[in-house]
């Protein structure tokens, strides 16, 4: 009928992000952003058993909404929180009082849909997760960086924000944090530190918004111990914090499973405003069938081999940069948060580098406000093979070094043959 | 630390819906509200053999966000749909035009935050899905329905309604149309009226929302040939026309996949405004290796399934309220859109059957400012067995008769012995 093409333009709402282009997913060959998991790491063979219990089990309830499990989600996964919960982060909680989210994304945007308006406030990590950061832009909230050191959230940092706030008569609506291995700085804080955090969002009349969606991506000890600390929302026994988690980091990212513990007060708010008529059941399904049975010994594998990458990330910068990469080799997680001299920009370098097909995280777009941005960058080692991290990483040294001479000599041609 | 419950409330935005209570997913044993699908028509056993193919084929690809597809879907499903869209109603699309959604629910809410503002107007048919009326009241959006007929929306009110709103300086935003299996009437649209609405929104210079959700639930005639019209989207070769559609209603609603074809002005939006870090892939993984097999004969199956249902619901109805249960038997779908004696009230009579396990929805509920919604109501028969809805309709009966005297005398007590 129509021939010409009509002008959508004229009928779009103003103010939204810019439109995507197009894209098939390809990724670089390099690829050291995003929260990828290691592709020889997915358990096929258990989720296909897995699968398959689920659909003979509980398939016929797909045929309804909400499975017949009302509106928090599959039952069973739940419950298998309640047990992991209890023993990974001691948490005391009850199945209906979690709500299981499209990835721990929909939690936040859930969360944030629930909590805040424009010209709101909120208090957060000073570098933290892009898409908070980007997401508190676009709502016209105003974010307020708190600095860290090798423990996380400085406290005295905190409250000398909250006191300055609080003189200006602003109480800020959260404090969004990732105790347990930071995003990007991969710290994990000390449970003092905690409950240091608890009294002050007491002291000043403000709930937590914890994340801990790496948590348990933490190496064992020589001992083969795990140091976890008990997570906020434990050691405040729920009473204002709300806590999220995913699987998208511990079994696969294209999964997209996350979850909400919260109070009923936020919960049954965050239902009410969810209107997608439920998540994805099946991966709810699949992921209780198989977390149920094989979460601990998955993880303790997942974790080793992210540890085999982290080491070859560390050697690779070693060898290549030399000193003048600086960073704290991480307790855990799948990221390495590193500051290179004040010289370099590495958002400069994060355009240089995609155009060889490396991809890195420039300081620049995982902080607000932080002193030196700049000089900070965030490598993914989760999902390259260990051998392409190390490729990678000798390139994008040949790379800074063209455009800004650090390392001062490429450390590679210096070594023993 | 803390043993007091903080006040959540004080922080908590305005003008939000509701709380939701708890609720565990138990429905009314008379389910007749929801677009559930048939319990024993989920094809588990070929599930299970698609998850278990799709999982040897495509798992290690899990551990990437996006599953190296890119922002709009798994690919294969896309590659289904380009083919299934053409054979089934007439759309000539890439793959490259799909972009797979949680649903098509969050389509119509992509669409709705890429589209309109607060003030704005959107035309749509009077008696239409609750969804979209409860989502305009929250967007501060104003709905213009039209009334209908047994062909969908009526051609003469919408150009009445064009041509009023032209005349006041409104454009609205969009005409948002159900045109195959109209929901809750379940009207088809013929091929000629299409073509007069796409001449409407051409000179009146909007654009159509075409839903075809349930737009595969047609019976097949005596000789088993489906008679569907081409979409309204293959009519105006996607012009000025966004079409959307969903598995929800043809496998299984607990799966969250739908898909929106557009234009890639708006598509490139849709997709940067979706920020969920893709929907989830295993579901779309699965239902590509299972619909490339198995879509059409289980369409068949499923169908038949559902007339049998509506078969059992129709003698129900005759049997129990006789002449006063005035309604068409559609051509498909999984609704019945009932009108009763001017007397009742379905608002009233739906509250009082809950009572009773039975639900139903009332025309106050599934329409806007229409004439007489009082005496309408809807019957969703894809989930009940064939003798749980004849039982519920004659409890139903039985309320309606004791409440409001209709039917005059309970039809089943005058039937032969």
């Amino acid at each position: 009928m129509s021939d010409t093409s009509f002008d959508f333009t004229s009928l779009i709402a103003p103010d939204l992000p810019a439109p995507a282009g197009h894209w098939e997913g390809q990724y670089p060959p390099f690829n050291f952003t995003g929260g990828h998991n290691a592709p020889d790491e997915v358990p096929t063979e258990d989720l296909v058993a897995a699968a398959t219990r689920a659909l003979e089990a509980y398939g016929a309830n797909l045929s309804t909404y909400f499975l017949h499990g009302g509106y928090l989600g599959h039952r069973p996964l739940r419950d298998f929180l309640v047990t992991k919960l209890k023993a990974s982060s001691g948490i005391d909680c009850e199945a209906g009082e979690i709500l299981l989210t499209s990835g721990s994304l929909q939690g936040i945007d859930l969360i944030n849909k629930v909590l805040l308006e424009p010209g709101d406030t909120v208090i957060f990590e000073e570098a933290t997760y892009e898409g908070c950061i980007n997401r508190y832009k676009r709502a016209g909230v105003t974010p307020v960086g708190i600095p860290l050191d090798g423990g996380g959230m400085r406290m005295d940092k905190l409250e000398e924000a909250l006191e300055e706030l609080r003189q200006r008569g602003v109480r800020p609506k959260y404090i969004y944090v990732i105790p347990t291995v930071q995003n990007p700085t991969a710290t994990i804080m000390s449970e003092a530190r905690r409950h240091e955090l608890i009294a002050l969002a007491t002291r000043y009349e403000t709930c937590i918004f914890e994340d801990e969606c790496y948590a348990d991506l933490i190496w064992p000890d020589a001992q083969g111990k795990v140091s976890r600390p008990p997570s906020i929302y434990a050691l405040d026994k729920g009473a204002r914090t709300i806590h999220i988690g995913s699987f998208s980091k511990s079994v696969a990212p294209a999964l997209r499973v996350g979850y909400v513990v919260a109070d009923w007060e936020i919960l049954g708010r965050l239902v009410s405003n969810k209107g997608d008529a439920g998540s994805g059941a099946l991966e709810q399904m699949v992921l209780a069938e198989y977390c149920t049975q094989h979460f601990d010994t998955h993880l303790t594998r997942l974790n080793a081999a992210f540890k085999r990458r982290l080491d070859a990330l560390v050697e690779a910068l070693e060898e290549n940069f030399g000193t003048a990469a600086e960073f704290t080799v991480p307790p855990g997680g799948m990221f390495l948060w590193i500051k290179l001299p004040a010289e370099v920009d590495t958002s400069k370098l994060a355009g240089l580098s995609a155009a060889s097909g490396i991809s890195i995280n420039p300081g620049a777009d995982w902080s607000f406000e932080m002193d030196e941005a700049s000089r900070y960058f965030r490598v993914c080692f989760a999902n390259p093979a260990p051998g392409t991290i190390k490729e990678g990483i000798a390139k994008l040294a040949d790379i800074c070094n063209a455009e800004f001479g650090v390392p001062a000599r490429i450390a590679n041609l210096e070594k023993p043959a």
